[in-house]
């Protein structure tokens, strides 16, 4: 399998996303239309879709159906990925929240935290188990994909533990930026929400002025 | 005031959180340990900090308590700053639930969507009002931040009415990416959740074969 870019695989995740939109309303689609409502070029889309081996039909554009079908295909897991996700607070249960009915190719199978009242509770519907328990749990359970969102310090550790365990991906949500060495070759995803409202009000402020 | 970077502000932000953890530790800090705890060098965190205007105590390294202090002066709002959420399926909820007792600064004043079932109740204590009120809502409230989590195709029309009501920043959560003029002089962060997840899906399937 040849490497593909982060960025090329975010642009094909946006691609499907806007395609499922389109797909109400039309059945094929020319590059130029797909780069205009996922602000992309034409040029850029053609040469991401070239990864699908799918080609589109003459004067006719990409078929949509079947160009939805090709990226899952390439982006999607042969089989449904558990995930796990670590930490309870509030922002672990956004994240449960925002699971709720999505991705059909990724289950949420447990969540782990190390208070004595959520430990062996369901939160929206996933089982609660103590932190303890997550390397068994990872291996149990076939889980290939972790999600970080403890508030505490443990990020570090905790990422040691998954990657321990077999974990191959690791989203961080947490404050704590992790460095994982090429040779775990585990993936790696950072997103830091807070940073990003903070950078809003910043701006804000600073917008204001002009 | 000078223009800094977003990524400065980013790390400000981090530099930020991790210092508030440290306080319950430690008094004093050498650029170096905080490059440590943040994933950054010393050079490039006593870069950040001439921003400040905060110098450290010779031999002793950064007062904790006061380089706290003197980040949030540069990075907060001066009162606070009143935030919207237009749309509130699973995402929206979500966002409101990572809210919930964050902070001081960022007040969460109102939620939006079209559904008539939402319209009119409190979610997540926050209350809800109809799209067609935004305009008027922004404007009493004096609102700055808007959010945008619909899962509809309105990311656009959202994004246009928010700037026409005077909104500074916007922080779009959907899969549909906007394009801000910049003499708009309005702030844009786009954070894109499921392509995180997807990617993640994508490199696991790729580290699995390795």
């Amino acid at each position: 399998m040849n490497s593909v870019s982060q960025r090329t695989i975010e642009r094909l995740s946006l691609y499907r996303r806007r395609l499922m939109i389109e797909l109400a309303e039309m059945d094929y689609i020319f590059s130029h239309q797909l780069a205009k409502i996922s602000n992309s070029t034409a040029a850029q889309v053609r040469r991401d879709l070239m990864h699908l081996g799918y080609a589109g039909v003459p004067r006719k554009g990409y078929k949509i159906k079947d160009l939805i079908r090709c990226i899952s295909q390439f982006l999607d897991p042969a089989k449904i990925e558990n995930v796990v996700i670590v930490g309870v607070g509030n922002l672990g249960k956004a994240l449960l929240t925002f699971f709720t009915g999505r991705r059909p190719k990724l289950s949420l199978v447990a969540c782990f935290d190390i208070d004595e009242n959520k430990v062996g509770t369901d939160i929206a519907g996933v089982p609660c188990f103590h932190l303890n328990e997550m390397p068994q749990k990872i291996k149990e359970l076939k889980v290939n994909i972790g999600v970080i969102s403890s508030t505490e310090n443990a990020t570090k550790a905790i990422s040691e533990m998954m990657i321990a365990a077999g974990i191959k991906s690791i989203i961080n949500f947490t404050c704590f930026p992790l460095n994982i060495a090429d040779s775990e070759n585990v993936f790696l995803e950072q997103i830091d929400i807070t940073a990003s409202f903070e950078k809003a009000a910043y701006f804000t402020k600073l917008n204001l002025k002009k």
